[in-house]
């Protein structure tokens, strides 16, 4: 009797994922559910393997039983030529967070962009998407703005340092969806930007722990405006304590990472998560400094 | 977080080892003490990969957070030179059927001869080992053997229809139980041994569901003989069912198979299982054709 159709095995492929709370999460979640899970972090760092690993590294887990992987950076993208089948998603956004090993085939998937979306519904229902500012067009912001797109954003501006990266971004964007305005600007456009915006989104690294302080100078932020941080360490940014003392509706970036954690799960398990007993978890672990 | 420390990921090399039963053994067990725990069998025939496979498994198991693998047909004896230490005990026997992996390296065991020797005390408590006939010097017969002289065994009768390995078997054990005597025989030779022997152990395939059958001509069994068998694709061999009705005490193959089970899961998690839930168990199983 091979126990592999009711169990399940995953793994988290990145740099610096041995602290990850994927694993506490998920497998929490199964608990829930009555499943055997288990989930383990395969940091390519603790390896001395690079980004170009990821593809023997899931043959491997094929091979000894694994169900699926959650893949980070700096893998999202490289791992798109490792796989059988791609979602139209994760295609479009040249991006997988999420493989599935069905029948020893690999599909690609995408939560990341997915999460935000879920972000989005849960924690600002009802938030104005007629023009959206978002800070950072690396790779999570990427996904955010695919996800602000795909819940219909007529105007997205992008904000980066890196002009020529912004440009790339929205002309790709821009692409995928055609009823949409996609534009690229510079930091010093944002004051401007905002004046005519119903929303900020933050998807620069400034804010984390490692990164303190706020990602554009709040002076033009008002109460009118709701304001997302993809930052989860810390939950409570700068960016969005000082929004919420001017009195917008805020974001945190622990919606993003739980719904990508709840996306994923339902891909690999076929079963929707208990999403607010997730995030009250995922939000326990992050109060314990985990 | 890491969960590494907390939960166990186990695997199972070897041919044909889909079917096993050794995955809800263990996960029961760890069930009945709260440990997250998944077992996954790693066919090399699904795979189609010969035995040489083993050492890259183990190193792409090691890689992807696994903390052991038991280790089967026809890996017991190649596994030996990936390993970085072995148990006093499986090195003089030269197999292996259980691999520790901590901080990185690879440790292997053999439960495989205290399976035996859990068999002996727990389904054989008190049986006299003065002298004891075994039929078959193969690879499950040199677990017993060496478990029956480690038990206490004076004189070990090896039987086998391959008078070399029988004799090379019979060296080799009397080298490591220089106070027995361990003499190599061939199957003509079994009458005249049991008349002089307080009992008999089946070591060779001959009862099992594809080699039905006697693995000797069972006249020469008297009732003050034990008989104990390794064989439990059935339980109730042709052989133990015959001595039982002639008066002899029996000790079937499960004791082995859970004993094995019970040395493997106590060396990975620390903690001995409750061997007679994993007896009943198992015996559940079988009984429902698995």
């Amino acid at each position: 009797m091979s126990t592999t159709e009711q169990s399940y095995l995953v793994g988290l492929i990145g740099e610096g994922v041995e602290p990850s709370l994927s694993p506490p999460l998920h497998e929490a979640a199964a608990d829930a559910h009555g499943l055997r899970y288990l989930y383990r972090p395969v940091d390519l760092l603790t390896l001395g393997r690079d980004a170009s690993a990821v593809g023997d590294l899931l043959r491997a887990g094929r091979d000894l039983g694994f169900n699926a992987f959650n893949i980070t950076h700096p893998c999202k993208q490289v791992v798109i030529d490792q796989l059988d089948s791609v979602s139209d998603h994760a295609r479009r956004l040249g991006a997988v967070n999420t493989v599935l090993i069905r029948e020893g085939r690999f599909h690609g998937e995408n939560t990341d962009f997915s999460g935000f979306g879920f972000a989005l519904r849960t924690g600002l229902p009802g938030a104005a998407l007629g023009s959206v500012v978002q800070l950072g067009a690396g790779g999570a912001g990427s996904a955010v703005a695919y996800a602000l797109l795909d819940a219909g954003a007529a105007h997205l501006a992008l904000v980066d340092t890196d002009a020529a990266r912004c440009a790339d971004r929205a002309t790709a964007l821009a692409g995928h969806f055609p009823d949409a305005a996609v534009t690229a600007h510079s930091p010093d456009e944002v004051p401007a930007l905002l004046a005519a915006a119903d929303g900020l989104v933050n998807a620069t690294p400034i804010g984390m722990h490692q990164h303190p302080g706020l990602p554009l100078d709040t002076a033009a932020l008002e109460a009118r405006h709701w304001v997302a941080d993809v930052i989860y360490r810390p939950v409570d940014t700068e960016l969005i304590r000082t929004a919420a003392a001017r009195g917008c509706r805020t974001l945190d970036g622990g919606y993003m990472a739980v719904g990508q954690a709840v996306g994923a799960f339902a891909h690999i398990t076929g079963i929707e998560p208990d999403a607010e007993a997730m995030r009250a978890h995922f939000l326990d672990m992050i109060g314990r400094g985990l």
